[in-house]
């Protein structure tokens, strides 16, 4: 099986995610700035999630370029990641028109799903990969994907107490990844 | 003619329809859990159109892969699938938000139509590969697509006895497919 | 200048063309096979428009195949087809719901320019190439290209007299052009 | 890191920011040549964003021809230029349906800020690739990048005198890059 397709269509599946998130910024009725403003919490949970999606698929480039073989196993988890970022554009619009605790928590959920999704995508390769691989050298003891999940864990239930300490949590994950992940960079 | 621009073109229409089902997931009006409830069965349609158009990329991507000549009619075999699953998004959003008899048995006509057209093509590209092709070797007897065009066939009437016995019947032929298809991967 | 870019680039827009012309299936209210039948006309345009795009599609992968050189002119003369396809999912959409003659020749107007942007595309590419290509030799006098600009220009004004003898026009061009451009393959 | 996925990637979201601008021209009620009429600005910005989104297209393929190194920071500050294109549909509708000084001088942001972006990945780029690059070279002294962003910053203002002042000004910019960066193509 050719890993040229699973990055062409994951590509794929990604850049339609990453863009029609822009669908959801309804046009606003008339041509004052002050109709922008009711616009301002859902473009700014569209730059998180721009951020968050353009992470992943950084994290899915890399990883898939020090990828050797594509199993049906991998193909099957590659889709079970991407399932959790379809839903991207759903849950950063609901966030973003109603800034509450419990959109903020799904939002939470959603990520963490994403989150665990990838973990179980590396997982699958290294399974595939087989202990001597170049891959598993490169990934080391994961510091960045444990933090992260941890981090999106604590943040659900700290959306009910306060919508903006989750926000403030999924800010500082971003903070974490945008670097792409060097370890892999670096050993290859 | 090249095999790859009939790959890529394939995944860009395929990522596309996995991706704007989403769209039909409206952003409930409310920030509370029981706005989210009425999604219910349009989420659940729409994870198992997930999987079923996620079977059809896959054993495509086998498929195109075991081809080596991509002639007129397997170009049009091609579109002419493509089109069927094009209708995925529209039945999926219609069989979730009116949870009945005929949006159900709607949903298995598109889908036995899909595994018509995903015959007619492995037919064409057999026909155009010769009787001594890997791909022909590899496919054997197709125990998998009679049985899911079998079961599409049943699930239609069915659906007017009782829905839910369709959809455990759909869900039933992604369980079917959900293994990539072996037969091609062993053989090769 | 590279081929490939340009291809890939082309299969995504007209790939994202194919499927979001799907998208103006609005989901009907109601369970009932009547609340289908509004979306016929709708339905049958959406057919037309599809064969006639992955018409374009074939013959577009058939013309870049036998292309050796990129040049801006042959860029920007691609990104003129492009914008021509980009107004079909619109035309679709208001002659499937306003079937009358006016949006049937509106569809005629968009087809034709279109098909004007493909010549002018060849013409482009050949002037590139040189005069002593493959292509030039495989394109001949082109009179499928021609037939259809002159069918296109004659659907127009018969619109007016009765709607159903442009759309019968339309079809009989897609018909035309439903075999891809044997005259390259075979020549090449 | 792959120049190619990095490519495939800016294609596709480029594809799809150019397509899914003509969802915003609203399917009219009625089939009145005067049911078009109140489509006619919105028309005319698709053109312009078409355009405009067409020479980044263009540019950015000339860019990264000639690019032979990709690092984190060339993949960040590519991301950072398609999330300004992002916004190009939001605005052109809004531009289109509201056509007035702040509509109008929002588009001039937004394009000032994709102007920045690219400068930023051309710059981003130059620095990875090292003071003998080919690029570098090719690249000059950048007067067409640098007359573009003046022409954007002086709009912006302009447009409170009078937007049709704003939009001419936008339709040159155009017409200074419509031919492609002929000074990367020539020098390569």
């Amino acid at each position: 099986m050719s890993r040229n397709r699973l990055e062409a269509f994951s590509d794929g599946v990604i850049a339609i995610i990453i863009t029609i998130m822009v669908l959801e910024l309804r046009i606003p009725i008339g041509a004052s700035l002050s109709a922008l403003r009711p616009l301002t919490p859902i473009f700014l949970s569209y730059i998180l999630s721009f951020v968050l999606v353009g992470i992943y698929w950084s994290n899915h480039h890399h990883l898939l370029h020090a990828t050797e073989r594509v199993t049906g196993a991998v193909l099957w988890a590659n889709l079970h990641l991407l399932f959790w970022l379809s839903l991207v554009p759903f849950i950063t619009a609901w966030m973003g028109e109603n800034y509450a605790a419990i959109p903020t928590a799904v939002y939470g959920v959603v990520m963490l799903c994403a989150a665990i999704a990838f973990t179980i995508l590396v997982r699958t390769i290294l399974a595939s990969e087989g202990p001597q691989s170049r891959l598993r050298h490169a990934i080391g003891d994961d510091t960045k994907g444990n933090v992260s999940l941890a981090l999106y864990a604590a943040a659900i239930p700290l959306a009910f107490v306060q919508p903006l300490i989750a926000d403030a949590i999924y800010v500082t994950v971003a903070l974490i990844w945008l670097v792409p992940d060097r370890r892999i960079e670096r050993k290859l």
